[in-house]
């Protein structure tokens, strides 16, 4: 395969990225959870659009689902590209689908154009890369990367299901898993929507991405007493969201305080408060709330952390309630992209006269656990107003399109160079 | 009827409860939801009671549940015993049962002893005097009280049904709800666990109750941004969970300030905090909380409203979202019960040799809305540690026999009296 005028169908890439947002709970546009029949549904659709493209179509046993276009020599091995077809509840449109509509609409102009590629390139839809009901994000990407472990596999949705068995039901094999984690990927390229208003605000192209934040989730339960709301004096409460409230507040102030440093990149979070057992007239029992800490500086993490546990312990005494957990309950440290990557998509942005720049990824990707198997490296299209999980998520059609060329660019260039 | 040394069959008045707590949701016991499955069982075991002890039963309008015992004298009109069936979720087995379980077992003993009173006696099973699943407490004894409006029968529980459509299901008939308030009852009367401490801290038998609190349920909802968690710097976030905790922790406060002061009982709670899309990942873009506030003084409550709507504005505010709502749901003034009853109960409990003392009820009860038709009064019996709305929640055999013998006492006495 050699470095042509060949370009992308802009058209024919931005029609599957709309096709598969139908797929959605009519009640809360855009939502395909993981493991559900509408992601099932999504994926026989895409697994159709597969084997269209001449793509040999499979599910491992870590349940991603894969595409395979055989290289002329094999010996080179694989060059990934993928994202995730799965969403959180009333997410976006883009994120996840505008990786994978790249992947599928790269190896359709290669065929298109009669071109068969050195390296085998496989167009992968990683499970589950969103946090799942069963309380892990990207399920399918730590399998390939040999990072899925049986303790993951025992993790239970609220309905009860263990993930295990939710991974048998997508057309995986939690009993073979050491099958799916792999030696012959060369490298791993991934487009995706910034989710951030960098490019955007500085009318920017394309973001190369240098790292990946490290991402740790903490949860936190307070365990207090469920008393009654009327004949409960105020003196002899035992009241856990109190304990939650003030916790809550301080997350708040902490990550302000270490955002404002300015050095790296810090934010934190509390996305879910649980309370027990919600009853306008009973003092609230327990609690339990998690909490996302991300940076690209693996020390303010760890700051942050110390500081929460000591106020959390600090407010559970003050509300008079125990604190019966502090968990981390995920801990993924920052990923640095791999350099030769980076300069052959960056090559490929100049070579297309692209605004390009670094920037790091404040959100997580599959690429965080592709990176423990093989070079990995991202590319980044501005996103309106740098909204992401919500229904007004929106990508114009040629800013993907040029992410895309940008990819395209970079894996015919890597296809010769690669070894 | 006279009076005479009748008693009450503490062991039979006892099993009742017993009986009554094993139709439970066995996951979450003591749970009998109102309007659910559950709850219609335990209501048909009660009206099989009910015809046992020889009283006509039927369902009002309202969805009350009435067995009648026909006196010598109708014109002297009826009195009236009651409590209700229905439990908060995880709740006790005395809430409501030990009322029920006293008005049936003192019509049991009075026929037992051959003996037909002057008026005519009603033992009444409340609809739903817990906060129902439609967001409205004490439905049942608004309907007999003439309180219960078109407005609060649209009122939607999450699954989309009205309560309107409840009240049918149970046995009620929205349209003819007139028919429910009643002009015909001389006095109402209820046995009640204290769900305080008071009693068993002073080692007293009954308690008289002066006066219910006023009870007023305030909505707030917060309306922020659901933005991505990983990607959204601190300083542009719209995060609505900050301002409910901030808030949250503002309710504590005030309260606790308030109660200080001392002259008049004061307790405020915020029991329900809602938080949306409710993922560890994304920014909360919405949060709904319910304050519930208490007091023997109006003028307490409206200190307390005006205060934390100045400060969870401000709350909304340093949080940069929007406070979508802050709205009265419901507002009970306090209640004074009637001091012919209460002279009439007390007299009964030194009669008995028992040790009693006037309290408030910091908790509301079915004797609110009756106060609106009739003379009104309450006696409660202690419960271990004050504990109720939990499964802990106790009170003893013979604590209990003891205040249905001064309830016992009293309707004698009053039967005699009461024109």
């Amino acid at each position: 395969m050699t470095k042509t005028n060949l370009s992308l169908d802009a058209e024919r890439l931005w029609a599957d990225i709309m096709r598969l947002a139908e797929i959605t709970d009519p009640a809360r546009p855009w939502t395909r959870r993981s493991f559900t029949a509408l992601f099932l549904e999504g994926r026989a659709w895409l697994a159709k659009r597969f084997a269209e493209a001449g793509l040999v179509t499979r599910i491992d046993t870590a349940g991603n689902l894969i595409g395979r276009l055989e290289g002329l020599n094999p010996a080179l091995g694989v060059i990934a590209i993928g994202s995730h077809s799965d969403s959180v509840p009333s997410g976006g449109r883009f994120d996840g689908m505008a990786g994978l509509a790249t992947g599928l609409e790269i190896v359709r102009s290669l065929r298109d154009a009669g071109i068969r590629p050195q390296h085998t390139i496989e167009v992968v839809d990683f499970l589950a890369e969103e946090p799942s009901e069963y309380g892990l994000a990207c399920i399918g990407s730590r399998g390939m990367g040999g990072a899925l472990d049986a303790r993951m596999l025992d993790l239970t949705e609220p309905g009860g299901e263990k993930l295990r068995d939710a991974l048998r039901r997508v057309g995986g094999d939690p009993d073979r898993l050491a099958e799916a984690k792999r030696d012959d990927v060369s490298a791993y390229l991934e487009l995706h929507i910034e989710q951030g208003i960098v490019l955007e605000s500085r009318a920017l192209d394309v973001g190369i991405v240098t790292t990946i934040v490290g991402v740790r989730r903490i949860e936190i339960i307070f365990q207090g007493e469920a008393d009654h709301a009327g004949t409960t004096p105020m003196a002899l409460r035992h009241d856990a969201l109190v304990a939650a409230a003030h916790t809550v507040a301080a997350v708040r102030g902490v990550a302000e305080q270490l955002a404002a440093e300015g050095a790296d990149y810090f934010v934190a979070t509390v996305g879910i408060l649980n309370v027990e057992p919600s009853a306008s007239n009973i003092v609230p029992g327990r609690c339990r709330l998690i909490i996302d800490a991300r940076s690209t500086a693996p020390a303010l993490i760890q700051r942050f952390t110390e500081t929460i546990d000591r106020e959390s312990q600090a407010h559970a005494a003050a509300a008079r309630v125990t604190r019966a957990s502090f968990t981390i309950v995920s801990d993924g440290p920052p990923v640095a992209c791999d350099e030769n990557l980076r300069s052959a998509l960056r090559q490929g942005a100049r070579d297309l006269g692209l605004g390009e720049t670094d920037l790091p990824s404040g959100a997580g990707h599959d690429a965080v656990y592709m990176s423990r198997i093989c070079p990995s490296a991202m590319v980044f299209v501005p996103c309106r107003a740098g909204k992401s999980h919500t229904p007004e998520e929106w990508a114009h059609r040629d800013a993907i399109a040029a992410g895309a060329e940008v990819i395209f660019q970079a894996l015919r260039e890597l296809d010769q160079t690669l070894r």
